[in-house]
């Protein structure tokens, strides 16, 4: 898929992509995005225990709520290396400030890959001149580039808006495209916008835009040593700063949401091995702690995915999944639905147009509603199947 | 695989197992176990809040602690059928213990197949003269090929031992594959023994050894509607009876859980699409429900399960799955084996030899320990690996 790269600038953001050396064939491995002044910075990370080595680090330097700098390779996840893959996550750091002559710890660094391989800090130290010489305002699709794996397409989104009188500008790029799954769901995502927002703000949304988007998908439930969320956000739009109490929040914040909604979709769709997005609704629960359970239950069903993959419309596993979500439902008040035609009502299957509900499981995109009568909240996810190619990718994925 | 029927006889009962339609083919699809005396009875049951109407009605029959039949059909589950299902058990039970001349309230019954389908009941009635005038005592094997749905083994598991002067006999069958998970692991498991045994002691032991049994495998993470144990003891053997604080117990109970770990990894083996068997020890834990949760999240990981079907050695797979389980884990306090070649260590990777670790992850069966430094609780599991055939038996079978 050819990206328009013209289509991709943020002001005040510069970015490229090269091959280092880290990959053995000759794709591009080594990402940089570079705010020309230090930015207003929020991240989150993945909550596995087992933190790889850059997202102990970048852990630290976001507490300053500041950053100019994000330096990614693919091709190694610098995780389980210990503290020498700590120092060699500092060391490319290092490396790249002198060259860039700003502050060390306004770098923040990621890796995605292998697991347990030292980092070769010597392939990215000497990729660095090349990599900044090429900076860019045009470049992001070659930093998108650059941090894909089994990815096969990029994954980029773009939103323009205005605050007061300013056009401001927020563009995001991610990375899937397995290990999707709740409480942090990309691999790399990162956000550039030239609006001029406070730190806390800035904090408060991006957390709150994630919960809405990445983690509310998953593709195979499992969780990365390495999943990291970046927002840059360098006031170069001139906007009245943006606060907790301003009145241009809530469209900043639709702007972000609509761009890691748009982000964490494509993950879904590009989910190894994926040939269906599912949108999973659960409607009428008590918490949406509840519904958030039941949803996932359903879609980390191996069982309702193959079902999926094999277009067939077996609601028995659908129901079967959401009984062992561990929240205590009357039988009698669930209703499943497939788009609008129901399939399960009262504690017994419904399900009499066969053809039509085919019909229904042969598209693209599947639509799924788990009505309960016990709230009035509310959780809704995206997913997607698992078909013989996420085993190959997976089982033929070399260590 | 041919059973040689002789071999599984249990004084007192009488078993069999017929074709009466419900399945298309030719296969068998209804099987009675039969004891010729009341016996005394326990079950355990799916902790699924979508609860079969078989369940439901041996939930309420087990309660007396009594049994003497019971009644299993394979391709229909008679799960997501409402009242109308749960009038259906009961009218396939009525009508078998009126021909047997037996208390309806003896009877229990049990379902496995499609989910959403009214019960045949006609094809079952019809077919239960033919039944009952096969019993016989080495119709067990018959039995047990009526209740397999996409086993590809027959699974039963016979041991013999003595309570004083007397011999006694376990005799357990069970089929999987699928929806094998914590929390009731088979879809349906039945044993027979001529022990005199009480109730309480019956129940408790029989608990516990489904929870070292059953309740300690897993393929595919998904709990059935359906899932149900249950064990009869009939007394034939003329053995002081068993009690909770009789010295035999012991005896008994290490024949018991000697049958279903038996059963419990057959089915592991014969688990949808299965090429390994893997066992999976996590020592060393502060809790058994922390050492279990652990397993569990290496087991129920797809990426896991991938890599041991492509027999790559890939414990970076390990780790994340065992740092997302929601244990707190000091990293550099996990060990990680295979077999006895360590492959994490102190927080990093320590694999050197993979020619070791490839020939390794190529045996049938594998063995992997994680070991913490945090305690002395463990907790063993055994699962399967994902394949290509996992994904084409749930992906064709049909609603």
């Amino acid at each position: 898929m050819k990206i328009e790269q013209e289509a991709y600038v943020v002001p005040g953001f510069l970015a490229n992509g090269i091959h280092a050396g880290i990959k053995e064939d000759r794709k591009k491995d080594l990402s940089l995005i570079y705010s020309t002044v230090p930015a207003t910075a929020a991240a989150v990370f993945t909550t596995n225990v087992f933190k790889a080595a850059p997202v102990l680090l970048d852990m630290e330097r976001i507490k300053s709520g500041r950053a100019q700098a994000i330096l990614t390779n693919s091709g190694n996840a610098n995780a389980a290396t210990g503290p020498e893959g700590y120092g060699d996550a500092r060391a490319t750091s290092a490396a790249l400030s002198k060259r860039l002559n700003i502050q060390d710890d306004l770098v923040l660094v990621a890796s995605t890959g292998v697991i347990g391989h030292r980092l070769p800090v010597k392939k990215i130290e000497s990729g660095l001149d090349k990599l900044i010489k090429g900076l860019r305002p045009e470049g992001v699709s070659d930093a998108e580039e650059a941090i894909m794996t089994t990815d096969r397409f990029p994954k980029i989104a773009i939103r323009k808006g205005r605050i007061g009188a300013r056009e401001i500008t927020l563009c995001g790029m991610a990375k899937g495209a397995g290990m999707i799954e709740p409480h942090m769901a990309t691999m790399l995502a990162y956000v550039m916008t030239d609006a001029h927002v406070d730190g806390a703000a800035l904090d408060r949304i991006f957390r709150r835009a994630v919960d809405q988007s990445f983690n509310a998908v998953s593709v195979d439930g499992c969780m990365s040593t390495n999943d990291t969320a970046i927002i840059l956000a360098n006031g170069a739009a001139g906007n009245p700063v943006i606060t907790n109490r301003s009145k241009s929040l809530p469209v900043f914040q639709e702007m972000l949401v609509g761009v890691l909604s748009e982000l964490s979709q494509s993950m879904v769709r590009d989910g190894e091995g994926a040939t269906k997005m599912i949108r999973i609704d659960v409607q009428g629960a008590r918490t949406c702690s509840d519904a958030r359970k039941i949803a996932y239950a359903i879609a980390n069903s191996n069982l309702f995915k193959t079902a999926c993959f094999g277009q067939d419309p077996n609601w028995g596993r659908i129901i079967a999944a959401a009984g062992s979500a561990g929240i205590p439902l009357p039988v009698d008040a669930v209703d499943v639905y497939f788009e609008e035609t129901a399939v399960f009502k009262q504690g017994r299957g419904v399900a009499r147009d066969m053809k039509k509900l085919r019909q229904i499981m042969s598209k693209e995109t599947l639509r799924l509603r788990i009505q309960l009568d016990m709230g009035a909240k509310s959780f809704c996810l995206y997913t997607s199947d698992l078909s013989y190619d996420y085993v190959k990718i997976n089982a033929h994925y070399h260590t």
